[in-house]
């Protein structure tokens, strides 16, 4: 199995990425191609030993933050993303991860890799903590207006790489929605509670924000505004309470002591906080495994996400979502 | 000044409403009016010696959560709220409190006390923590569906709230969006962002959920939906951690020892997520001041939000609303 890894995506520069792939690489035994500037990447690897499953693909260029997505797409056609979605979609790999542009690795694996048969928009699908483990939110944040009929496939796609990645026999679907009752919320909620009725899969209903903590839900569907609000207030407020506790334990020479007896539970609340470590988010819908990490990715989030990417592509999530769309066929002329 | 609470809305019992109502009547010189049942009233009030600023009004009816809204507004009217509600609308009173149906209460407050002219839908708008004071969200919930008109204005009626009610000369007013930059957003936003940046008062851009806890908003804009969601999610999150942190501190015996000598960051903590210091949330965009409080509302939430309606009333933030409304004049006929 081969990785495509676009060495050039992420704002914590190459060394990071280098680190994450090649420990990757060793301790899941697959191939990663590092994809970007064959200088700087050869002298970052020479600092390893154990660099027999890396490969490198040259590519001149880079996509950033502040490029348009479409046009960059279009235009920078040597730019380390680029380079990597053609190589993807071309057979030389299994699976693609970026830490760069959202918008542009978005617009790049739609152009470029395609869409699933059947599914009208990817969404972007981070696993997101609470009380007593992970859930997957999507859409959060590919598609700012949504219908119905793209809630249910968000629900079609989620439930596959929960059953075959996560290893859920039968994940439970939850919409996001303003009250828990059926009936609540604006059309698009109204809509889409049928749809997700009808359903093959274990849809449990509507969910509100404030019980996604403590609910018992695998996946939380919802439209990519309001889900892209909830990712970033779950970003926001865990930087914001982590900075609290912080600062109550830093206070005094006291509170440092204090510290110093309570390490372990600190370490393991703050492990529970670590996105990294839940690796980076799917982009489900299109015809490969596209994953996209932090802008501020480390070694480790690399590490994690390359071990999905090796389990989305083993696990024939895809062919599970095309089973399951041919099985309902109806859904894409509704 | 007197203000109307209707005291059988809580889930917390009539001794909340009660204790709370008496402290704040003589603390703030007001005269409180409670609503509901007359003899369960006396008696919870026979354990105070300063009633003098207290009346009763009986009512021998009360809407309940599981009531339909606009169902028991009409039918009900001897319930608490609607005779309360009624009150209000009449003159007997400055102001109206209720931990009830908030469904019911927003209802109520429209079909009752009517809106004011200008404001085509009033909105919900609590108060939320950051990490330097409070901003204000609207709409928190009471509408479903809005249009860029709607959260224009919001924009107005929260500025007025802030400037007369928080004291701020000039609140700084966000757009909650997807994206920080102009142009962002869906059909929504992008039609509200130039709404905005025409109206008096002092707009400063889109907001995404990641900074609202670091922000130098006084005033975020969002429909009700997307405000739903957030106001939740502060709630549950704020739940959650802190329960993370109590665990963290009742672990062992040196946890516990820690947890007494940190005693005074840990209660600061605490009361700055403790939402009843900030009282109950104003409805704005009716034609007198209506406050929501929360369900679970215990005394001192009562107290600080009884304080809060003294000074709405006492400050004219409704005719600056009307005065605003009345000089940008074109905006209810867009």
């Amino acid at each position: 199995m081969n990785i495509i890894v676009d060495a050039f995506g992420g704002d914590e520069g190459v060394a990071e990425v280098v680190k994450g792939c090649v420990e990757a690489s060793n301790d899941f035994d697959v191939t990663v191609t590092l994809v970007g500037d064959e200088q700087i990447l050869s002298q970052a690897l020479s600092g390893y030993e154990n660099t027999q499953n890396i490969r490198i693909v040259h590519a001149d260029e880079v996509i950033d933050n502040s490029d348009d997505p479409v046009t960059a797409i279009r235009r920078k056609k040597n730019a380390s993303m680029v380079v990597g979605l053609h190589m993807l979609k071309d057979g030389e790999g299994d699976g693609f991860v970026s830490a760069g542009n959202t918008g542009a690795l978005l617009a790049g694996a739609t152009l470029i890799v395609g869409r699933l048969k059947g599914i009208d928009r990817p969404a972007l699908a981070p696993f997101l903590p609470k009380n007593d483990g992970l859930f997957m939110l999507l859409d959060a944040g590919a598609n700012t207006n949504c219908k119905p009929l793209n809630l249910a496939q968000f629900a079609i796609l989620a439930n596959a790489y929960v059953r075959r990645v996560v290893g859920v026999e039968s994940p439970k679907v939850y919409l996001l929605n303003n009250g828990a009752e059926e009936g609540k919320g604006d059309a698009l909620r109204k809509e889409t509670f049928p749809l997700l009725q009808k359903l093959p899969l274990h849809f449990c209903g509507n969910v509100e924000a404030r019980e996604l903590p403590y609910a018992d839900a695998d996946i939380v569907v919802a439209d990519g505004f309001t889900g892209n609000v909830v990712l970033k207030l779950y970003e926001g407020l865990g930087l914001y309470f982590g900075r609290q506790i912080k600062g109550m334990f830093m206070k005094n020479l006291f509170s440092k002591l204090a510290a110093l007896t309570m390490k372990g539970s600190i370490r393991e609340f703050k492990d529970k906080m670590d996105y990294t470590e839940y690796g980076g988010a799917p982009l489900l819908g299109v015809k490969k495994p596209v994953f996209k990490t932090h802008g501020s990715s480390k070694s480790k989030e690399f590490y994690y996400t390359i071990e999905k990417v090796k389990r989305f592509a083993e696990n024939n999530v895809l062919d599970e979502v095309v089973d399951c769309i041919a099985q309902i066929g109806v859904m894409d002329h509704e």
